[in-house]
């Protein structure tokens, strides 16, 4: 290893360069001075629990004071930082509002750090399918009716948990969700790991989950708030959830040691958003709009907006995740079709533009609050450049991400993640159990999770996927042509 | 909350004063220069998964490279950085390690992550009691013939797990409990989380238990070298480790969005310990030698050393712990006892020196490659000062830390922690079954853990601890006068 080798160069060398980050985190490289008045360097506030600085597993004195502070910022009863991401927050959350080998409600389009607390609780986990934007394959909102049904079906469920953003900004009816599952006396844990900026929003954007009723909320502040990686807040209502219990797993899914870079970055962070926060909100949304109107001019590239919502599950539309749709576009030169990569490839190669995810036919950029003026101008003009060579014609094998089968569950997910197991060619996997996760990345929606029958349907769903080029993930094959699977029948 | 009383503002004000750090982190508040060429703002470098960038969770390119890298620098076969601290590092390790309601064999000293992985994977867990330096309190090391004989009593042992060194340097003979271990056919976990400077210890310290045979060993690098807080590794040796179960695990319980901050800090920190280590141990090992040799002036005050190897289970010592026992201890002036509190504090406040830990009786200082010439001959000087104001007493009633209870363990601590409970008057509580840890901090050892048994002889030791003015802490009720305990009789 050489020094020109290290991370730390690469880094260095990146944060140099003129490209304009369109992904997390959202503090977008500033330097911190908008936020902190120059980020000092971090060695010399990294410190442990000494004398005065408290700590954050039995917080008593400034940790115990800035967290009920900033759980009055954000109108909850509690709230509380966490040094491992909203991972440790869902675990928690999990863990603390469904008894072990109890059973959850969640839907299929959960992060998995959900997955992972079904998987480390030995839970029976139960699912409401997302609803779909058809002409576009991209997930929309969860329908209170679906979470109705489910709990109905099974009475003896625990706890609900839903996504609301998505990843693409789809905000489900969170308010008749949290209805629906609290008549049935449980409690509501809402996955905002991509609203955080929401609790701050000023009306430019939708309403946080905690404002409409949720027990448990869990925000990443890095994703689209100045703040760092790993970053991210757990927001109790009182009511349902055991806080001693909660408290307990936020002990266990966060080091002992915690970083206080990270803490004084979310303090920070929250400080300024609630002191200068809805002077930035404003001129935010009206970046946004300006974006949004200029964008108007697309020809062949579509942008998703607010005309989503109140179709497909979406009770409103988080306008800061643009969602670049590129389905149906050719080159005009060679006539060859556009994938998302050859979007995100175009824009990064040719404009010094980053984009945050690019899916099979479209791609996400994330705009916050401390994105310049320069770079949503230079976003917009790369897109109407881009826009100027395409054509477009109707598709012939669109990806039917609504024809999703509902697998069935033989096992529990934490059974089949601790089974004995076979890797066997995916063509012979009919009938059995998968140990593994299938899913197309993204939107990362199980296929199939550990525990759930392998049908002649499914293999079949993945053949075609691979056939078309699009990312068959999960396994640990990464060329998805094998899976492991239950060794005994069941 | 004003920008004044910002936790960020009182950290710089903290990193600006004359108070020498001898506590964790080990990079002691030094600016990176030594170790990057002084460390960028971290804004500026902080990133996600961008294109170029890889996945930590699923590592194919420069992460891929650098962990390879830091493998070799270990001589681990497979090595893993870790931005969840070495907590995440240990419940990776038991649950990689033993099956869900299996049975582990672990020191009783362990960390309390050891335990939450105990309780997590509802584990049956059997004790190996440490051994105990009588004259001092201070707990000594593990015997390999205590690992022996558990094995044997308990054959469906899956895993052992011990720590070494101890928070008090104490270091057990690895290589013979690996050994024995071994001859069980099952793998030997060790949490060195205190010795991540072994590695590059060249004849200063005693040898990492990854050299002695150990399967996985876990280290903190935030805590004795330069490093930041809540960076950590794991190292594993093939043979008895499922792999790709260890790195499902590692993926659970780490942030699915980790810091670009952390892992460069990792990485860095390894690159300069690998190339100037060397050098950097050999003056660091002279400055230790001088120090020792000038606190052998002290008349009242004792500092473990050396001599403590080859009795109470402790095979070598890390001299880098400066344990100063002030049992026995009274100020000249007014006759009353010194508590490590109390010389933490003259320390403090007359010498600007920030200690790692006060025991009741002792006083831990943590001296690493980082320590300043200045700051060590000030750590000498307040020393030798306060220890011209004291004089010596036999004492009456020591804290017998030998004749701690092993209780009967009436339920898995993963059932007593989800159990229905009560909270009960101290006195009460004879013949219940506990529902939470009951110990003396330091050292943390539990008096009772979660399910097993509280006595009339448990409740009068915590009786006399706290007649005595000791830390009896674990339970919620922090004046440790009531515990809550398992609703039902077992």
């Amino acid at each position: 290893m050489k020094r020109e080798e290290l991370l730390l160069t690469k880094l260095m060398e990146y944060g140099k360069s003129d490209i304009a980050p369109f992904h997390m985190p959202g503090h977008k490289r500033q330097l911190g001075e908008q936020v902190t008045g120059a980020f000092p360097n971090p060695f010399s506030i990294d410190i442990t629990e000494i004398e005065g600085f408290d700590n954050l597993h039995h917080a008593e004195g400034v940790l115990k004071d800035s967290m009920d502070w900033a759980a009055g910022v954000y109108g909850a009863d509690r709230s509380w930082y966490l040094v491992n991401g909203s991972s440790s927050g869902i675990l928690s959350a999990v863990f603390a509002a469904v008894s072990r080998n109890g059973r959850i409600l969640m839907s299929r389009n959960c992060h998995k750090s959900a997955y992972h607390g079904v998987i480390l609780k030995n839970l029976r986990a139960e699912y409401i399918y997302p609803q779909i934007i058809p002409e576009l394959g991209i997930q929309g909102g969860i329908l209170p009716e679906d979470v109705e049904k489910q709990l109905e079906r099974f009475p003896d469920t625990e706890a609900a948990l839903i996504v609301s953003p998505t990843y693409d900004g789809m905000v489900s009816d969170v308010k008749a969700i949290a209805e629906t599952v609290h008549r049935h006396g449980i409690p509501l844990i809402v996955d905002e790991a991509h609203g955080a900026h929401f609790s701050f929003g000023n009306g430019v954007f939708p309403v946080s989950a905690l404002l409409c009723g949720a027990d448990l909320v869990i925000q990443s502040l890095h994703k689209t708030l100045p703040s760092f990686t790993q970053t991210a807040m757990i927001h109790m209502r009182r009511g349902l959830i055991q806080e001693e219990r909660l408290e307990q797993y936020l002990q266990m899914f966060q080091s002992s040691s915690p970083s206080y870079v990270f803490m004084a970055g979310m303090e920070s962070c929250i400080f300024e958003m609630e002191s200068r926060g809805k002077q930035w909100m404003e001129v935010f949304g009206g970046r946004l709009r300006t974006v949004r109107r200029k964008l108007e001019a697309l020809k062949q590239l579509r942008v998703l907006g607010a005309e989503q919502a109140g179709k497909h599950g979406i009770y409103a539309v988080d306008l800061s995740k643009l969602i670049i749709s590129c389905r149906g576009c050719f080159r005009q030169e060679d006539g060859r079709a556009v994938t998302g990569e050859t979007l995100g490839s175009w824009l990064r190669e040719e404009f010094h533009l980053e984009m945050e995810m690019c899916g099979v036919d479209y791609t996400t950029a994330i705009l916050t609050v401390m994105d310049s003026q320069e770079s949503l101008d230079r976003l917009v003009c790369g897109l109407l450049s881009i826009d100027s060579r395409l054509r477009r014609a109707e598709l012939q094998d669109q990806t039917e991400l609504q024809s999703l089968p509902v697998p069935k569950i033989c096992m529990r997910p934490g059974e089949a993640a601790e089974a004995g197991r076979c890797v066997l060619p995916l063509k012979r996997c009919a009938g059995r159990i998968s140990t593994e996760f299938i899913y197309l990345y993204p939107p990362g929606i199980p296929i199939a999770a550990p525990g759930e029958q392998v049908t002649e349907g499914i293999i079949a769903l993945m053949e075609q996927y691979k056939a078309m080029g699009l990312p068959v993930q999960g396994m640990a094959d990464k060329t998805a042509s094998s899976l492991a699977v239950a060794e005994e029948d069941f």
